[in-house]
């Protein structure tokens, strides 16, 4: 339900709409002259009052609710949006003229590369057959492989990239950094040397936004090139890896993945990805976990003050 | 199948039994006078020749093949015994008189540290229930707990613990270390001090060897110290833990757990901790993996190397 706080009757107020109600309860009152209204992109939008959305100046989206971007193009004076997404791939095209777009970057290193590493545990240390055998009440070890000692390539090395780098490192894998461009002060390759790299790759993780030069980036010649039992992980975004070709390498048992991001999303009942053998599938919540809430109450409160005081928001997005 | 490798004629021979025959492929050449013999605990003993029981003086056990101990008093002529494993409470009741025992101290810290850091991320961030939607072709997101933020004791902080520390520093969860005797130049707290800690932690593991001092450490009243919600994971030994009080706590809903050792081991298909809400069970495989025979493999060469040149043996554990 919407609610609104803080000087209501203020004579040059800086509305902001945001997702939670309660921040100024842990990070001490907001700025003067803010008016906070709240709507968490659950309850249904007609229960926003109207003059929210003539009024509101800077609007933090709901996180993780998928479609809430339609309601951009009804605000009449939005200068700023802020997405808690990294990836902006839905709300650029309805962005208004003159608004700025602010996304989450740093937000979800944190969750998105321990949900990262705990799909790769999972599957390397086969915890979805001991899942399996609970159910059936089976005590049948065997010996399982492991991630120590592996080479893992990370595909898109950014700051969620660099965060799954620390964890894997102290699991004493070796990891090949990649990503769009080169930048050999960094160690990081190219991703035109994938077909180079991939053959001595134990585990490929996709940690890529979706742009049109990242889509299929992974795709059949790419997977073919990996070498038997490799595992394929995506954490990024579905469409920067070639469904079919996937596919097509799981059901001839030639690869294993872990995917957090599909194409098409939700995945539907009856898409053959969910059977696949040797595929574990979760559905998009790499970013949404404890590890969140904290980082981006930090984010919002730190942009709401800036914006009170006129000053540049964090995190802009660049317009295509 | 029994095999014999290596200067079968030798007149002053040392003979050792193994439970690979290849490693001299990797390694290089066994050291001048050894012959090796192999027996890898899953073929019939009875196809061990009699004389390897008379002539071995050297027998690295092979690894996870329950009741292998069993053949201790059946050799004649034994000098040392190497265990793969880390915990030789079976071992030791077995042990003829004038052998030494040799564990596998540091064989299984990559192994189970990682292992042990699977089943806190498995648990913290749902992958049971995600593996069963998938069984059932159902996308349904949901916000979950993470292991960043977390407050992790580290119950048995010997060189699996440090291993384990390692990586749970890098997921950025915060380590409380606990051993048998407080090691104040460490930091390391004495399991005395747990009704103080174990109310400020959000999950407990277990990481101790089976001793009459261990047994049922984590008891009723250690468990009902845990704030609610808090996880349970046991990699050490599946009796220092009370099962009996964690079942309770689980089927309250209380607790949670992720256990690959139990008591009893194997557990029995129709024991209650099978069905628990909020258990998650391997069965006893977090040495087993990929990670463990490189490092087992160069143990044993360098065991072989020093029984060979009459030099002290490595990871000699004390007689009770």
């Amino acid at each position: 339900m919407p609610e609104t706080h803080a000087n209501p009757g203020s004579a040059s107020a800086l509305d902001v709409l945001l997702p939670w109600g309660d921040l100024d309860e842990r990070h001490g009152p907001w700025p003067s002259g803010v008016r906070v209204h709240v709507w968490d992109g659950l309850t249904p939008e007609d229960e926003l009052p109207p003059q929210v959305l003539e009024s509101a100046g800077f609007w933090v989206m709901p996180y993780a609710v998928p479609g809430v971007e339609r309601l951009l193009p009804r605000f009449r004076g939005l200068r700023a949006v802020q997405s808690l997404s990294a990836g902006v791939e839905k709300v650029l095209p309805l962005l208004p003229g003159g608004t700025s777009l602010h996304n989450g970057r740093g937000l979800h290193d944190a969750s998105t590369a321990e949900h990262a590493l705990g799909l790769i545990l999972a599957a390397q240390r086969d915890l979805p057959r001991w899942a399996e055998d609970q159910r059936q009440g089976r005590w049948e070890p065997h010996f399982t492989r492991s991630l120590a000692d592996c080479r893992v390539a990370v595909i898109g090395y950014g700051s969620i990239g660099a965060a799954l780098e620390r964890r894997l490192l102290a699991c004493e894998a070796e990891v090949v950094r990649v990503a769009r461009r080169a930048r050999p002060e960094e160690d990081v390759h190219a991703v035109t040397d994938l077909p180079k790299l991939l053959p001595d790759v134990g585990i490929a993780v996709l940690v890529l936004p979706e742009t049109p030069a990242t889509e299929g980036l992974l795709g059949e010649a790419e997977l073919a090139a990996l070498p038997d039992g490799a595992l394929v992980v995506n954490v990024g975004r579905g469409r920067t890896l070639d469904t079919q070709a996937l596919v097509a390498q799981l059901r001839a048992g030639r690869l294993r993945a872990a995917l957090d991001v599909t194409d098409p999303e939700p995945l539907p009942a009856d898409h053959p990805l969910w059977q696949c053998p040797g595929a574990l599938i979760t559905p998009h919540v790499a970013g949404g976990s404890a590890a969140f809430r904290p980082r981006a109450e930090r984010l919002i409160v730190e942009q709401v003050r800036r914006y009170a005081a006129g000053e540049p928001l964090l995190n802009a997005f660049p317009r295509a």
